[in-house]
């Protein structure tokens, strides 16, 4: 790993050079020799091929990050479900996705409202030679479940499970591409000039906010709150998985902010996960030292959460934010989610047992706020916007406002939309389990299985029957 | 992540170009300049190779991926047993095949039955510059140790370990190579026209096959099967690990199928892993509905194995079928899954603790054949083997012989070469630990360890003595 | 994955082609087409930086190993706050990383004892373009982080969290970089001609022997040594979350070795992956059969402990020897850590939990020396280093001097430096817990809260008052 300075002042003038070159893209081309460039762009492609590989590979493993902080932070009787519902929301969510949703998101643009063609991908037919097409489609798809996956944490250990796999449908064939579509897919709310590079509302806030209208319609778990109005802490069954699962969410994030580029010839991937990396570190700090300040000790869960509410903030603005303002924007994410688990709690009084709602749907809003003010023009020119000027960098207030409507319209069309939908099942189908079956488990009264049946004190009842599935049972 | 659609439409001309140029590409070049040519080529050797480096680090996580499903559907008590087999096969496996697997699958054919040349890879040399060369080992050495590993969980909890080490050599060094060199290295069923892209066959069915032998000698589990011929549900001790695994099995997945273009260049890499994508989907969720619909629960334990089934089935496929036939592929690699778990303990009366033989032998052997009837000349002419026709695309029956003969073919040359080793060590040094080992767990009777010694019913019993290795000991 | 041999000839041709252009380079592209080599160039610099961009995600990655390792390797009451330290330290790390200790090991020499610019990365300026320059920030942050997530093991169980943290500022913000800057920052080390391409010393001895000094000053667990002089076995809580994380350490290891090229362009990176491999199953079965064979029993610890022996042991040499050396270095790897456990338990009498001054400090001395015995000139051309011949190839002794010098300059230093640290914080705050504390367990007295509330002996207890930060709490 031996290098000097030198090498680090060369590449930055390759850069630049290459930066410009690239911006002149169409004009070089025609200049090169006519069989070389060709063989140059063929070979371009397939770096942003492999590059959005990368990209969605990482973003996969994010399924079991979620699926692990939210298994760990919940009680072992409803692990076998959280885990069913992890695998399920990907499974159902990646084939409606290709049937419907990359469509509605990403065909073409229906008065800035919806796609309206390329549904089952029919605009790619049957040519694996476009690499470069089926790749973004596999990068959307890992987003689709992100977006899906956030809200199981929040309705844990109570909803229905076939409650789960309607919703799942319809976030990911529906409510997802729609609102993506309006920012992502050139819609509406992109032509006012909104930013969200890598989706702290599109995706974040989408799924924090269709898990505040789930859980606050489902109501909290059986002794959650106390009849004299306070609540009660209930334990989640191991900090070492949601440790882990933390660890490869921050992993994965890196996938999901760089890959964000969408082209690996990219100059600023590298960038993106530092500022990536440091509001997730300043976040992380940030919220771990204010609740030692509270509480008087340091909290390894708040810490945990503290990281993806660094990670949710930043990733709105991780392609045009300075470092500092990275720094300041995780810094910023900690007292938001721990005050923002208050308010949920005690004000709201809705039972998140997760904490996936101050997670991301207050750090999506907050980070997608911040573009507004540290958005800086130099840093930004490299996104495909190009730069953007925020209120603490001359920009006033015009793109804060935008940012703010944005934010607003995109989580408000979650909420109510999936508001609407839990609504309507729990006034017909029913969203919650019975009272016995909460208390028993959901994983023995909705799947028949025991997650643990060796552990714990459930372990040493003689009574306790396994039921896993087997040609023998 | 915002972007038009004309980008798309763009890149999917130049992805044509490229293709069109790559099937020139020694004309081209030819015809570029001289410097820049040599230049270019060199670039898209590196590309390769670090193509491949991707996909080798996502196979080896794999390792991670089986140990934890095996683990997690077996019991606490052999839990570090596992663990040592799922590190023992990898490690001497990889230097196995590196001294005789990889010449004997990959060198100089000797009429296309075994490699000749290549041991300890001298063919390499000392020359790390031939970075292609060393890629190709470092992939190929990966699919080794995923192929061994296979076995680890249909013998689990009664096997001896130190059989365990000398099947694990004998896999990987001899077994799967020259099965391997058949079809991958060039040998016979290769001349056949035989399509298995990724190894539903050349891996998995061996891996599947080996299994069934081994765990047929070896016998049932005791207390799986009663006396009146009814067989019993033995729970694994942790749902949560089983999932974690299979997350991770999915993820290097793509590392699986897309790294077997073993170009970066081939512009099919994501079409490869869409199609994956989905019939890892599909097959979830037909296993879960079938299972939900015959016992009246949804399964985790089910679903998990679907994905599995599913990600087997479209591996020989993968690159070679359009997306509704990796659907269709893996909707049935469900019931083959649900069936054969029914088929392998009511009929077989073979006991496998975590279902590999029906995931990986089974379905290896339906993916396989769907090769025969899926194929679409369209889509197979990235691979290779350049375009196919399956019997649904106007190709008659005589692929699906092919199909049918090369998995077959493959498949008992695993069952019987292993089976026969493994009757070999029953008849002289013994192949199942005493019924008190058994009753004990293995790891405290073959390691003299407990995996978990505060959890569960054993953390409370005064008389466990745990023997961990240390200094002191 | 059908391949002939014959391409593989090819392109070890490409290979040497590319290797003799790579080393002429500047004069090539000077004569090429203008307009396509500076397009040419921008293609390596973006390949460039995606290879480190993956190198520094794989890295990051070990994080969540080492976790995962001390976690499995002690208590279930130490948990959470293992958790904590492993979050903490690369999240405070990263930050003081960025701001000092970046500059400080690669910022412009002082006399080649230490950088003295680049401090908040000032040099890269908000210019995101400058790819290379921000991905080489993100790996060497990565490695910081690895460097003091080291210690945390060796310390479990008793040392105050508060200190940890001040340990962690001190030792990403000055003690590794300086010493870094020595070898890889182009320091006085480096002008020796000490070779340590990926770490051995430069990270994991630096960590190490850091360890050795705590765990010395900070004094055996409650409980490990008896009046008589004799230790006894505290067993760990998880084999199997052991497990995941020698896995996910092995995973990451490729990204630390193979990512040391700093260049996607170097034909090695797949040579550097294979002798990586070598190295560490080696080592996996010489600690395995060398313990077997002194106690009569094979150890899955032991095991997974001579894995990553292997591994800390060939990243010194992993571009330097041939596949060979690269596994004779593992098998030597085993009994530096059977032994070195030994000594450090027995002799020195300091108890290290998960066996980090063993695995880390020796066998970092080991393989940095092995270099002096087995570089080879023809393999070691590819390093920036250029080309050097051990003991074994025609070098003599001075290599080794070197090797040894550089090794324990530095050893030493980190071994002061954090000696001098920690008797401080002893004379002054304090750095262990009090004896209840340390019953009690770090989880519920220094964070009240208890890592898997449901599960083993205190699950039962019905006074357990776990304390999980909460709006409620």
């Amino acid at each position: 790993m031996f290098k000097g300075k030198k090498r680090i002042v060369q590449l930055a003038i390759v850069g630049l050079v290459l930066w410009a070159m690239l911006a002149f893209r169409g004009r070089v081309l025609a200049q090169g020799d006519p069989v070389t460039t060709e063989l140059t762009d063929g070979i371009i492609t397939q770096i942003d091929t492999i590059w959005l590989f990368i990209g969605a590979a990482l973003v996969f493993f994010m399924q079991a990050g979620f699926a692990m902080v939210e298994s760990g932070f919940s009680r072992a009787k409803n692990a076998a479900n959280l885990m069913l519902k992890n695998v399920i929301d990907f499974s159902a969510g990646s084939l409606l996705y290709f049937a419907i949703g990359f469509g509605l998101m990403y065909g073409e643009s229906a008065g800035g409202i919806l796609g309206t063609s390329n549904f089952f991908l029919r605009d790619l037919a049957i040519s694996p030679d476009n690499g470069y097409g089926w790749v973004d489609f596999l990068y959307q798809v890992m987003f689709a479940g992100a977006a899906a996956t956030i809200v199981s944490g929040a309705v844990a250990e109570r909803l229905k499970f076939n409650v789960y796999l309607i919703y799942t449908v319809i976030i990911t064939g529906l409510v997802y591409p729609i609102s993506g579509h309006w920012h992502w897919g050139g819609g509406w709310i992109a032509q006012l000039g909104f930013v969200d590079f890598a989706g702290s509302t599109v995706v974040h806030a989408v799924g924090g906010f269709s898990a505040l209208a789930a859980a606050w319609l489902l109501g909290p778990r059986l002794g959650k709150f106390n009849q004299d109005g306070s609540s009660n802490v209930i334990p989640g069954h191991s900090i070492t998985l949601a440790a882990i699962g933390v660890f490869i969410l921050w992993l994965g994030w890196y996938g999901f902010n760089s890959g964000s580029t969408l082209s690996g010839m990219n100059p600023g991937i590298a960038y993106i996960a530092v500022t990536t990396t440091l509001a997730a570190s300043s976040g992380l700090l940030s919220a771990l030292i204010i609740h030692w300040l509270r509480r008087g000790r340091p909290s390894t869960e708040m810490a945990l959460n503290g990281a993806l509410a660094g990670l949710v903030a930043i990733t709105a603005g991780t392609a045009n934010v300075e470092p500092f303002a990275a720094i300041l924007i995780g810094l910023i994410a900690g007292p938001v989610l721990v005050y923002g688990l208050e308010l949920i709690e005690k004000i709201l009084r809705v039972d998140d047992p997760v904490g996936a709602i101050a997670v991301h749907g207050l750090n999506g809003l907050w980070g997608t706020v911040a573009v507004g003010l540290f958005a800086s023009p130099t840093v930004g020119r490299m996104t495909d916007m190009g730069p953007v000027a925020g209120l603490f960098y001359g920009g006033g207030l015009s793109q804060v406002w935008i940012q703010l409507v944005g934010t607003v319209v995109i989580s408000a069309w979650a909420f109510t939309t999936m508001g609407g939908l839990f609504y309507l099942m729990k006034r017909t189908i029913g969203i919650r389990v019975s009272v016995r079956e909460e208390l028993e488990g959901l994983d023995l009264s909705e799947h028949g299985t025991v997650s643990y049946p060796e552990f714990g004190p459930k372990a040493a009842e003689p009574g306790v029957r396994t039921l896993m599935p087997s040609a023998g049972d």
